[in-house]
Order: structure tokens, then sequence, then C-alpha cells
């Protein structure tokens, strides 16, 4: 089984809860760790918690850490030691199959980019984030953020790795994959959506089910939708926003509605946990995975938690197995033909 | 003052919800309004609720209707007659200041692009959705779905539109204008919004914020947020999805939580309808105006009922009030020299 490097100096709240993750997915899964950082800090840590003699716990150490506040590219370059950049070679020289990478989403895909390479012919990176839907499952929205520039290409080559990640990781024999757009018809949208659509229609690599809306990246319609890194940072970030005013209205509610809501809150509580806020809860699988380089990565919320950690190894070992990374690279040489052909029209 | 057309063939409701709203503004804000549409249905309508004497209720007959399904611009130049074409007439001829148009968003864009006309010097017009923010205020995000082809003119002149509606007719002395981005840094996102930041820094007309991200949508910090209609109707569809995911999971926590979540909610209801359901019902405003058209247009959700038209008609009085037209006519002089400049540089 591939080793998982864990970056265990990233986020909010590392080495402590990082590293209990750690231990947490190798008693509940046995997958082998290593745990890279600052040697002292995760001894510590793994003392603390009675697995400084777990076997399947290794140490990779690393002197230097990138924060959250730092330029990727630039801490990048200057920080040759930082856990998320030594974590990246030891997916780059094969030591370790992925690497789960907390804290900063710009250093992590920094990581993965100049630390591991791009699969060849993928033109950008792109970040498949798992949102929650309305049928009880997940809808994969690609690309969430790794690349701004959008072309048609990238469209198509983010619908492919989609795809790839739905069958194989998540193994839903056939995925539904629309086009993130304004309207259901083919002519509607802006310029390079519209072109995708002439491509990803022309083409059979991935089965295309049409364009999606808004509406349906939580609808449950669809397993995978495909859109820009752009439109699909401000959705995932506008998301947040939405849910953390959900919530304060929620809180509001019980505030100033005197004691009947309090009475009410407290007993509706429990199912509100269990079925709501577990539900639409990050930690639930831990990460997103970057797309289309030479390595498993998986990018974690820097809040992350113990049992996010925990969730997002699991993810990366799922992501090892499925041999995600050479079923894109056999893929994207299928796609690229035809896009090539579609171009040619 | 002004007389305001309603649509009163448009949306699911009509025309008994769309009459009714309008029976409402009459009474509770004194405003004349022409109801447009097929007249006998109207006249019953108005003869149900005891309105067909209110001296402020005129009627203006129309044979036909454009249906949600229809394709815009083809059912715009077929149907002369439909109640939407007439309404954007009875404005492009001064007889009416502002229409409120309830149903499809199309129709009523391409109503008031084609019936009305641009404001000259105005490239693309824009709609205005207010978006509930965590400040108890709203947040209009503007463009937010009337032109999918994201340009730094058009990123430039919605700011300025949303400026002009948060300063005239919401009278926000000093608005906060964001550009919705991927990072806070000036250097972030696609091609055409680092250019539009550009602008939008070297010119005096609209002041300018920085860039805002998709959380800041709703948490307050920003009073207008900008951006093109493609990002904007996805952000809108997107809010929708994740209110209805958000309120099945809240009801399935009501129906698996047992007796105990069942008494819970109960008791909880009222608060949460007075604070939560209330506060993120459009019905609460109204409608989106159509921005950098002659004329006031205030497109209204298609399930609109009464209170929705009553208030998207109190939306459509403040709108001709502040003379929101000539503003901007005058205003996109200014910015437009700025622009030349800036392009010159």
């Amino acid at each position: 089984m591939d080793k998982i490097a864990v970056d265990a100096m990233g986020g909010d709240f590392a080495p402590l809860e990082i590293v209990k993750g750690a231990v947490l997915a190798v008693r509940d899964f046995h997958v082998p760790v290593v745990l890279v950082g600052d040697k002292e800090q995760i001894v510590k840590v793994l003392k603390d918690n009675h697995a400084d003699q777990e076997p399947l716990i290794e140490i990779c150490h690393a002197s230097q850490v990138i924060g959250m506040g730092e330029h990727p590219g630039m801490a990048f370059r200057k920080k040759k030691d930082a856990s998320v950049s030594v974590g990246a070679k030891l997916v780059k020289n094969g030591e370790c199959g992925a690497l789960v990478a907390p804290g900063s989403t710009g250093a992590a895909v920094t990581a993965g980019l100049l630390g591991m390479g791009r699969v060849d012919g993928i033109e950008r990176p792109a970040i498949l984030t798992p949102i929650p839907n309305r049928k009880d499952g997940y809808t994969f929205l690609i690309d969430s953020g790794a690349s701004a520039q959008p072309k048609p290409e990238t469209l198509l080559q983010n619908a492919l790795m989609g795809y790839v990640y739905a069958k194989k990781v998540w193994h839903i024999e056939n995925p539904r994959i629309g086009l993130l757009n304004i309207g259901e018809e083919s002519t509607k949208g802006s310029p390079v959506v519209t072109e995708a659509y002439e491509w990803l229609s022309g083409q059979k690599v991935v089965p295309f089910a049409g364009n999606a809306e808004g509406r349906d990246i939580m609808s449950g319609e669809f397993d995978v939708i495909v859109t820009d890194g752009f439109t699909g940072n401000v959705v995932l970030k506008f998301g947040e926003g939405a849910a953390s005013l959900f919530s304060a209205l929620l809180k509001k509610s019980v505030e100033k509605g005197g004691l009947r809501a309090k009475l009410g809150a407290f007993l509706l509580k429990p199912a509100l946990k269990k079925y709501l806020v577990k539900r639409l809860d990050y930690a639930e699988y831990g990460g997103a995975p970057l797309m289309g380089i030479k390595g498993g990565l998986i990018i974690c919320h820097g809040a992350s938690q113990a049992r996010a950690i925990r969730n997002a190894i699991h993810m990366a070992k799922d992501f090892c197995e499925a041999r995600v990374v050479d079923v894109i690279a056999e893929a994207v040489v299928q796609i690229e033909k035809e896009a090539g052909r579609l171009k040619e029209d």
C-alpha cells in the first residue's frame, strides 16, 4: 500500500490536530503515514497521544512552514525545506503516493504544480471539491480554484479529470457530467463556455450530459460539474458565506425568539447536528484533490481538525488505489486527439 | 408621480397575485399603476378584490403573453402585443416611469433592451440583485445575469450603475464598491478582472474599495459587488440551490429526529419565520432592477405573489423618484472619458 505524506505543520491547528488525525487514520484504515514537519513537535504530540510506537507512522523532518498569508510562489521558491514542499518531494520521488496538505490552498497548489509536476498533456491542474447535494450524495465541482484562466481546452480537461475521479474513486458507474452555464440551451453563455459545449458534445471519451445551472451544483442531477477556477472559487466561497449567514440567522432566531424558541432549539439540536450540520461539514470527506498533477494531493481546509485529516488521508488512499494519475495520463491522450480533430473542423 | 406599468400576465400566479399585489401597492403607497394584459381577466380579479373602482388603477389591454419556456428574442419579435412588450412601450413613450415584470427574466431583459433601449454610452444593461447580508442589510450584485460576455468596460459600467443605485435609491452615503475576484490582491484573477481592477483604481467617478471574494457577497463588507453576468447568474442560482438544500435538510432533521425534534421545530418555527425565512425571502424587496436602459424595469421572480409584486412596485417608484436613468446617463459620460484616458495609458 502506498504511504501517505501528511503536512503536519499546515493549517490553524497544526501540529496537534493534524497528528491526531493521522493517528486515527492509521488505526482505522491501517494506512502507512509519513508525518512531515518539525520532528520534535510531532514526536511530542505522538507521545501525548500514546502513538510514538505506532509502526505505521514515520516522521520526515522539515524545518520550515509556509504560512497562510505568504505569497505561495515566492514562499515555495524561498523555503526549500517547507513541510508542504518536502511532502511534495516525497511523492515526486516515489516514497509516498499522495500528500495531504492542510493550510494555504495556494501553497498546496504551487507545491503540487512545481514540486510534483503536471501530468503530460494536462494544461492546468484543477481542484475537485465535493459539494453535498440534495440526493444525499456529493457533486464534484471542478475546477474550484486552481486556475483563473478559462479556456475551452481547460474545461474539456476538467471534464475528463472529474469523470475519472467519479468513475474510478467513487465508483459511479455512469457519472453525469454537466458544464456549468447560465441556461440549458447549447447556445447560452460566454464564448468560452459555448465552445467548450461544442467540444464536449463532439467527443466520446467523456460522457456529456449537457449544461448545468448554478442550482444544479446542489440538486444532485449531476455527479460532476465542470467550470473554470474563477467561477468555481467564487461559488465555493459564496457557499461558505451563505452557510455562515444561515447559521447566524438561526442563532438570531433562537436569541430573539424568547424562551419558546430557546426550548425549541434545545429539543431540535441533536437532530440538526445529525442530519444537517454533519451533512454540510467538509470534515466528512476531508479535502479536495488537486487533479492533473503527477501524484496525489489532497488540499484540506485551513481550519481542519483531526476528523477532517483522518478522512482526507482516506481520500488520499482511495486516490492512490484507483491509480487516478495513470488513468488521467492515458485518457488525456485520447481526449487531446479528439480535441485536435474538433479544432480542425 | 410617475405611473408604474405592471405586466399582469407574467409569472406563475398571473393574473391573480399580480393584480392583488398592485392593489396592495396602490393602497399602501398611493402610486398610480397601469395593469397590462388581458382586460377581461384583470377586471375580474379587480372586482373579486373590490378594487374595480380604484381611481389609481388603469388597465392597458394586451392580447398576448410570453411564456417561461419561449425564446425571449424570438417571442419578442413575433408577439408584438405581448403584455411585457406593451408595458415596455408605455415606459418608452413616457406614459409610465417604470415596468414591473414578473415571469421570464429573458423576456424582461429583451423587452427592456429592445423596447426601451440602452442609455447612451452604456454597452450592456445589467441586472442588480439585492442579496441579504450579515449586517442586516443588502448587498447589490451587479450583473446577476443580463450579459454573459465579461469585458473590463462592462465591469466598469456595472460598478458605476451599482454605485448610482446604492447612492441615489438606497441613500447609502459612501457605498463600498467591490470587484468580485478570487483573492484580495490586485494581481489575482482572470485577465478581464485584473484589467477592470486597474481601470477602477485609476478613475475617480466611482469610489472603489478593491477586490471582494465570494464570501463577501453576504458578509456585508460591501454595498455593491461588481461582476459579469455569467458569474452573477451562477452565484444567484447556486444561492437558490443552497437555500433549498438547507431547507430540505432542516425538514429531514425534523422528520427523522422523532417526537423530540418535532416538538422542537414546532416551538422554534415562529422565530425562524420571523428572523430567518423572512430575511431570505426575495418578496421582502420584490425584484431586481435592470440597470442601463432608458426607463425603469423591475424584474420579478416567476413565482412572485402579491407581497413581492407590491414591494417591486415600491422599488419601481423609488427608482423613478431617484431619477436613476438621468443620473446614469450623466455619470457614464464622465466615466467613459476616464476609461478612454486609462486605455490610452
